[in-house]
């Protein structure tokens, strides 16, 4: 009988083998060659093609998928500073082999899925020194985190009758700081709130926010007869890698009721660094607590976590199941609680599974030495702008990023500011080193941001060399 | 300079390699042995350890994924009926290795993987006959998928404004039938609008949604100064696989000016299937439609799409970026439009690209033909149930799904629901077949969900007969 299983195991073992030859021979050269490339106009035309009607073999699809490889984000590449990317690990191939041999449907049911991604809430709950008592969900990353943080704090003001009633007719506001990322705001605009009732606080002149501002905002809501109810603190801004003052964020959300949540994308990560770790005190004090682990931590993407200490709001917020999906406690159906009891997705793959391999392949100590080298390669980096003459620093480096322009006499802000933007595009181009841009008090910024175990020294000096040559050239 | 990369690169591929060769078996196997066993407690108790601080043997961790192969859902074994669960395809392997190797977060920025996932959601407006100018995004699935529409739908129907000022005063209420998924009211209340604007439509005896009852309550609604403007279909309901006069409903929404959805999970797919394509008609007149491609599809956990008629709706409803994502339209930071305009999530995997391999791999013809063939398979079992003294048919076989129980006289309706719900535990643990339960007009039914490229009609046919078995000795 035909099924969709290869007719020939033999030359389906041979396709697959190939392409596992491929795969670890990019992660092999993952040094070597440039960091981005355009996808070719010539590969792109090859790519538009009909709905495939009929069967195409499997050694033709296999050589397209070879064919792809080079025209990733470049992220993988020891030089990509672009935005904030992990650089991803070779374990990973291994874990994600066995994820696609399992194929499970991780929303539920009493699977070994269910287990593993268990243990890996429970390490993330020691990680950061949560209760036991907490719940968690291993999720695609930061902003689905957050979504589900801030449905849970939504829920919970609202005595849980908002997942029944709406929430037409409350009154809630939060609060992050202007220099939190746009996944807070794009969350309270999926809950029903409106980025307008996430309040932004004024920052310090060193990013974090200004606790001075809160307290007044606070007070003006409620004075309006608005109801604060959640605080959003930062583990690392995504302009310049500034951690909020966690502890006083903490003791603030408190004394005023706010549920306290901290966005720790890629920060929070930094507590496996022993030098960095006692900057985030107080993130074991947060309600929820949203992070990555494909960022500093390198697992591949997609794969991010909410943390939540309420595990009954938690539950409150998301569960309710219909009778199809009815748990007796008996068999496969068993396997209390079950993943869609705590977020949005009844399907969900099996991403836990990498997270587990790869944090037993590495352990937390390599993981932290990285990240405190990457931080060490950022203050070299600021060390060098600081000292050259034709570029500036925008921002003071304190973590792993560095934001800096170049600078030529005689030209105007916002020349500039087309000037740099040209560089960062230039030297993408020439495929030596990928930065982004951001802006910084309105200016135009390179951004280099390093969260990279590929990376040494002498990447960041290559890169600032260039920068200098093409920047004299333009 | 230490990284995450391994050492011994020799030692790296040899366990890659036994990792591939034990996966491709199991999916050689996936006919043999149980459909599903428990996790054994050995196991579990060796799975729960500390958080690892130390670098763990790559060999030992290849090792205990290897262990877990067993002790997956049993979706890919030809007699797991549970819910709709696709069974997968080893080709997904292949895929699933390159795509690891990309790494690519597909939230935005030039690279191949939007490339792919364009060319994926252009297959599928062709798949469904929606205008060119449709958009499109590859999700988790469809609990995903209607979140992202509805999202769509509330902010147009409040002219955007929803965004920044939140649903508060708003009116909205939708419609759907007392069948429909569960996802539809979850992203009722995730998007703050509640669970009960959501209306409960009547069924007919065929579990198609009655459009008298619609009618009446919108026409109710709207004479209680409420705003109707969602109305959502469904296209094989999870109970009995019904599939609702989605003509019928598109003419009504049109006349209504509501926002026609359908829910297509498992069933929209069936339109690569000939004899039940014209079953769908009206899909093709809907605002959103969303379904999964790792149900009827076989592509692997997880990967879903919606589409979206009204291109400019989809990217209001999410797009805003701010300035570390700018899109200078030059290099890197190119590509427009990105995936994140048109989604909750800014960290996305890259599984894009497992179903475009999948399509190319098997066409969408092969793909329909095991989807009618479960249809003969489900009618077989409903015929053989009707003629078996001791079974009931609880509906009527339309789809792929057949809902029966075990009939003893004497025993009254409560302790008939216990004892069937016991049944299927027992098959399950017998490992011989897993259908799952439900109920049907209040009656505890065993549902059999045939959404298997490999199952064949000795399956069902061997299901049947160890069902009476059991039920004799029970």
């Amino acid at each position: 009988m035909s099924t969709l299983d290869p007719e020939d195991w033999d030359a389906f073992r041979t396709a697959a083998n190939t392409m596992l030859d491929a795969s670890i021979e990019k992660f092999q050269l993952a040094r070597e060659g440039r960091v981005w490339t355009p996808t070719p106009g010539a590969l792109k035309a090859r790519l538009a093609r009909d709905l495939p009607a009929q069967p195409g073999g499997l050694d033709t699809i296999t050589k397209q998928l070879i064919e792809l490889l080079p025209y990733g984000v470049g992220n993988t590449h020891p030089r990509f500073f672009g935005w904030v990317h992990g650089a991803g690990s070779p374990g990973n191939l291994i874990a994600e082999i066995a994820a696609a041999a399992l194929n499970a449907n991780c929303g539920g049911r009493d699977h070994v899925g269910i287990y593993i991604e268990r243990q890996v809430v429970d390490w993330c709950r020691t990680l950061f020194a949560f209760p036991q008592s907490a719940s968690g969900l291993i999720v695609s990353g930061t902003s689905m985190a957050t979504i589900i943080a801030a449905k849970t704090a939504r829920d919970r003001a609202l005595d849980y009758e908002s997942r029944q009633q709406g929430v037409s007719g409350a009154r809630l506001v939060g609060y992050t700081s202007a220099e939190a990322h746009a996944c807070l705001a794009r969350a309270f605009d999926m809950i029903g709130l409106g980025t307008d009732a996430l309040r932004k606080v004024a920052v310090m002149p060193d990013f974090q926010i200004d606790l001075d501002d809160l307290r007044q905002q606070v007070a003006r809501d409620r004075a309006d007869g608005l109801q604060p109810f959640f605080l959003a603190g930062t583990a690392g801004t995504v302009n310049t890698g500034a951690i909020d003052d966690l502890s006083a964020l903490a003791k603030f959300a408190a004394d005023e009721q706010l549920w306290f949540h901290v966005d720790g994308a890629f920060g929070a990560c930094a507590i496996t660094a022993q030098n960095i770790a006692p900057r985030l005190r107080g993130i074991e004090r947060a309600d929820s607590l949203a992070f990555d682990f494909h960022k500093w931590m390198h697992v591949n993407y997609d794969a991010g976590c909410v943390l939540i200490r309420d595990a009954a709001a938690h539950r409150k917020a998301f569960a309710n199941r219909p009778d199809y999906l009815a748990a007796d406690g008996q068999a496969l159906a068993g396997g209390e609680p079950w993943p869609v009891d705590f977020g949005p997705e009844l399907s969900r793959g099996f991403r836990a599974l990498k997270v587990w391999a790869h944090l037993q392949e590495h352990g937390t100590e390599k993981i932290g030495e990285a990240i405190a080298r990457n931080c060490e390669q950022a203050a070299h980096l600021g060390a060098l702008v600081d000292a050259h003459p034709d570029f500036e620093l925008l921002a003071a480096v304190t973590l792993n990023i560095c934001c800096f322009r170049y600078v030529r006499p005689g030209l105007s802000e916002s020349e500039l500011d087309e000037l740099n933007e040209s560089l960062i595009a230039k030297i993408q181009m020439a495929g030596t080193a990928a930065p982004s841009s951001t802006r910084i008090n309105g200016r135009l910024a390179i951004r280099v941001n390093i969260t990279n175990h590929r990376t040494r020294i002498e990447d960041v000096e290559l890169l600032l060399r260039t920068l200098a040559d093409i920047s004299a050239a333009s």
